[in-house]
């Protein structure tokens, strides 16, 4: 295809995604028009419902907003398995903004959807990028530094191989090198401690692999290194990246939980978490994952980003302006390029 | 060897453990002593450098403390190699501890020093209890609920068999009921979604045991579920629980790091910060990891207890108090009688 700076970007939204859809969807949409920093080559494909989307933007202030409907008759929800939209839900809003996608209709796909049916649809539909093993999902996380730390992988690949932890090491390089501007990301392995010698055979097998690699690899890192700034990628399987991510999530649930119980407890401790706002709201606001824009499906032909379920309207805009940030910079042809020419 | 209640029982201390010893080892040891409910046929053996023990001795009220001292010259510290104390440091405290333990002369042992030389030096000193493949070692998490959920492994082995997890799912379930008073733990094996199809061939057929055990095994959990009360024991291998447990750690450093760099914003986060102190307290101290009484080792042949190396005085209180408990609950012969009559 031609350069992306100068044809007009398609970016399709999965309409009917999210735990709000399609409002937030629709609102987030509005959102990235207003910005005037936005690139005017840009135009929305909202996939989903029609008369539920034309009842959304009925509601909000769109005439901004470049857009085009394809409409899609079913959901992808939350509880449908992975394989729902291959083997099921064709005429779902998810399907079909792979479908376009691979058929280069569009050129990213944005989806607050579930992430499961995300991982698998891409795969069937897109194909893995030449010389990866495995597409891949990430997490980012926050730091005691600006830029956030991307964990990967966080689910898709429970069973991984040396190879498989190399290339998602590769692959996130490559991301936050593009996408986050990071001169020289450091690469971490998440090990039980520094040594090489440390951990299971795969471990120390990854270990040699990314040591004799041209990335900034930094060694074995632990648990800790994720929060504290130590490092941009920290690679490891999808079982221990899944629980890690769960638990982060869950750790809000528990303070949120531990303050209403305090709330509750009197009148007193009422009127102190009053005064005590604007500090909590700063200190949660450091750990906003809103601004994040979403995680990438890494490894796949073609830009496909996934929001969390709970995705704000603000998550969505950044979901958008990450994609088409990711088109831009044309991430997949670098990854390609680093992994096809790969001796295995 | 007789009866646990009508005879003296002798806790070891390992006086040169932690970050801050002697002095929190030997307050800890004199908060133990001022609880009229303690026990009254328990003494305890200090080991450690005897000037340093008696300096530290010297400057607290000692004189309900029922204690000896057994002078180890050298110190294993948090650096030292996992092997250190069977091949250099036979002269350590951590040395002596497990030596006098594995001779019946002392009934457990209680250390704030290097975990990864405790484990190793408790397997090699007092060998595994019969039937035990592995021994493990766990950690607490706080949850919504009062019990704390206990994860294990969090690190003694990273490379393990569906039969490993299967009894650390045993131990941490006679753990639990023993020592916390659970009638039937709920048991969780941490995998990356509820069917018992997800997950590697191993955590599959660790559900298949499972399942087929008596414990009360509630299936599949995921890592949002060590927190959320869900369940008192979740099983996984060493190194997702190491990081897990790391990474937990850290939520805390990021969270305070945080906090400061707001204080430091201005004058006016500073006195928000300052009437803020009630709430923060508050939601820190569900988080103190002190009351927990630290962490055994489970699956060796002896009470072996092991603290974080910053315990302070109230936390080596608790480790000690819960040494107690566990020689009186006899938990080893529980494993044991479960275990050593298991088919395979």
């Amino acid at each position: 295809m031609e350069n992306p700076q100068n044809r007009t970007l398609r970016i399709a939204l999965d309409a009917m995604g999210g735990d709000f859809a399609p409002n937030n969807e629709i609102q987030g949409a509005v959102k990235v028009f207003d910005d005037p920093q936005f690139p005017e080559n840009v135009e929305i494909v909202l996939i989903g419902k029609e008369n539920e989307i034309k009842s959304a933007l009925a509601h909000v202030d769109h005439k901004k907003v470049r857009y085009s409907i394809v409409h899609a008759d079913e959901v992808i929800t939350m509880d449908d398995e992975p394989t729902a939209a291959i083997k099921k839900k064709r005429n779902s809003s998810l399907y079909k903004g792979f479908d376009l996608l691979s058929k280069n209709e569009v050129d990213a796909f944005v989806s607050a959807g579930n992430t499961g049916a995300m991982l698998s649809t891409a795969t069937v539909l897109l194909g893995r990028i030449k010389g990866v093993s495995r597409p891949t999902i990430g997490s980012f996380f926050p730091s005691q530094v600006d830029s956030p730390t991307i964990v990967l992988d966080v689910g898709a690949n429970v069973d991984v191989k040396a190879r498989y932890l190399y290339e998602f090491a590769v692959m996130g390089n490559i991301y936050m090198n593009q996408m986050r501007a990071i001169e020289n990301p450091r690469i971490g392995l998440l090990n039980v401690g520094e040594e090489p010698s440390k951990g299971t055979e795969l471990l120390q097998q990854t270990y040699q692999m990314l040591a004799e690699s041209k990335m900034n690899f930094i060694g074995n890192v632990e648990g800790k290194d994720i929060l504290n700034g130590a490092c941009d990628v920290v690679v490891c399987d999808g079982y221990t990246g899944n629980a890690i991510l769960k638990f982060a999530e869950s750790v809000f649930t528990l303070i949120k939980f531990k303050l209403k119980e305090y709330m509750n407890s009197g009148l007193l401790p009422k009127i102190f978490l009053m005064i005590s706002k604007p500090v909590l709201n700063t200190l949660f606001k450091g750990f906003d994952y809103q601004k994040y824009g979403g995680v990438p499906i890494l490894g796949v032909n073609g830009v496909a980003i996934v929001g969390h379920g709970k995705s704000s309207p603000l998550a969505i805009q950044y979901m958008i302006m990450k994609a088409v940030e990711q088109v831009q910079k044309e991430v997949n042809k670098k990854i390609e390029a680093e992994l096809s020419s790969n001796d295995n």
